[in-house]
């Protein structure tokens, strides 16, 4: 990184999000507090749309290069299909910029499959992690803060070994996110330790040795079951891809659920005259609290972790709270060198001999 | 069955909700338009102290019996334990029950793995059926009903086979419920063909060949997302145990998670006066029925599917509302022969060749 100010590689061309979207949530995150000063931005894809859509916003006029890539990533390619035929992608060179050293992060809301795919062919894994795994954060009840869930679907399945390493990136994100000490767990069907498939159980017991050493930055608290996800007992949820992705939209479509069923409560009668959401939202300010809390927007931005570089996913149907959230979480991993931190810390799990 | 009238065989004992809450919860149930009339139960466990309670509630007298049982399984015991030490305990013999003849369905809010052991070794899986699963279910915002969701952890992994028989289970199960066409789909890390583990993919491809005959009595809409477990696209979602348990939960930790905030959210000042949550019940009579919607316990009563005879599983810390549900889900199951027609349905799969 040396000398120079952070940069930010962004494919905005890719998913239902769309450039248009994508530079209205990137001006609204550049005039935010979120954004670092002297945080520049490379566009990557069809430069003529992007030069219109950018000259909409003054702000963006000395923050941002805009290098052509005429190819898009469409949503439903399969990973193996986008490697061989979409190296002219806004994806692949976006992430080429990280690559080459030309920016330190790449976003992108296109397809996780081809931006794991991408990200992993040209960045590559960092020494000691066998696989990298997306990693998200959800809001909690008995705690402030949120707490990351990892692996949501970089990977389908995951052995003793992946497990273990999701668990040790999981604590370099949740020290970035400023916690010092965080409890991490393992997602499990139930908390006695004879439950769940034997990778979950032996991760388990590796993890138990790690954290008894009084140096290990982290503490260690065996199984959660899946309504801890919310609860804030843990700090890190541990597990694989394929129950983590199915977890991360059960949640999300519960706070589609409540959302609506509160909308449909709220827009009641009171004494016969008619109250509009609005106006019960005035008389009970908490409320709004509510549904900002239950807005699956603001748990946006999915951390790929285990690469040599920033890689950051947003929500195909990203808004500007969306993609201002995954830009913030992009500044946030670049400044405090993510990257770096999980590959010492993977280091130390080869020379200590625990796996 | 016979001409006999329909008998639920009762372990009282079992589970951190206790005999006393159970039985008060009986009472409930009793005094509901859900039981049928001459529906009968058999009480296993401490004679003495069942005799005690029972006489606090006239309703209950010439409805039950009284069968002695001294043990007690343990919610912590593992399965195995269970299964050697405690043939003379409450869960056991309520099982008994059933094998032998004297019941038509077994209900017990004790550990799931002991239940699920138990019922195995006495009652055996109906032909067809290469593992049983638990069925539970789910409210919904876009259709009236519930959506059934198996196995929510009898097995923490599945085949394509075993994961083609809960669908068929399912189907069974929906129907019995009113759906008489229902929608049945897998649930997976995404809607496109090319995702999610090599089991999930098999099954898929049986099941949509098995729905295309007219008279397969259901639609395979093939895979959805973990959001739509409460959004109402399907009536039947199939997962392996392992995922199945953890999104139950995670629905579970949100619907607490959203009470908590809602809660907080509404015990707020109004003008300078605190209102209090009951006043703001009052005013906004259909909030009422967000937190009724919202209630774990009413989405009680998972049923293990699969077996030869209904067995019903409660939650561990079940009240009046909780245990009433269950029994509930018990008349209905056996008074429509649920375990006939999974065996007939399971046949039709062998018999058609499709696996």
């Amino acid at each position: 990184v040396g000398t120079r100010s952070f940069v930010i590689s962004i494919d905005p061309m890719s998913g239902e999000c769309g450039p248009a979207q994508f530079m209205s949530g990137l001006a609204a995150f550049v005039s935010s507090s979120s954004c670092p000063e002297g945080l520049r931005f490379i566009l990557h894809g069809k430069s003529q749309e992007l030069e219109s859509l950018v000259s909409a916003y003054p702000s963006l006029q000395d923050r941002v290069d805009i290098e052509h890539a005429p190819g898009v990533v469409a949503m439903d390619d399969k990973p193996s299909y986008a490697l061989r035929y979409h190296r002219d992608s806004s994806m692949w060179k976006a992430i080429n910029s990280v690559r080459d050293g030309y920016a330190d992060a790449v976003v992108s809301c296109g397809n996780t499959g081809s931006l794991m795919a991408m990200s992993l062919i040209q960045l590559r894994r960092v020494t000691g992690a066998d696989r990298p795994a997306i990693a998200g954060v959800f809001p909690r009840y008995k705690k402030s803060g949120m707490t990351i869930v990892l692996d949501l679907g970089a990977d389908v399945k995951a052995d003793e070994r992946n497990l273990t390493q999701y668990a040790l990136m999981g604590v370099e994100y949740a020290r970035l996110l400023g916690d010092n000490i965080p409890k991490v767990a393992m997602l499990n069907v139930g908390v006695e330790q004879n439950k769940g498939p034997a990778a979950v159980r032996e991760a388990s017991a590796v993890l138990s040795k790690i954290a008894s050493d009084p140096d290990a930055g982290f503490e260690y608290i065996e199984f959660v079951e899946g309504k801890d996800l919310l609860s804030g007992v843990a700090d890190v949820i541990v597990t694989d891809g394929f129950s983590g992705n199915i977890a991360l939209k059960a949640v999300e479509g519960c706070a589609l659920y409540f959302s609506n069923m509160l909308r449909d409560a709220l827009s009641y009668k009171f004494m016969g005259v008619p109250i509009v959401e609005r106006g019960v939202m005035m008389m009970f300010p908490k409320l709004r609290y509510v549904f900002k809390r239950s807005d699956p927007r603001r748990a946006n931005g999915g951390v790929l972790l285990g690469l040599n570089g920033i890689v950051v996913k947003g929500h195909g149907d990203s808004d500007d709270v969306g993609v201002s959230s995954v830009l913030g979480v992009a500044a946030n991993a670049v400044k405090n060198d993510l990257s770096g931190r999980i590959s010492l810390r993977l280091a130390s799990l080869t020379e200590g001999e625990y796996m």
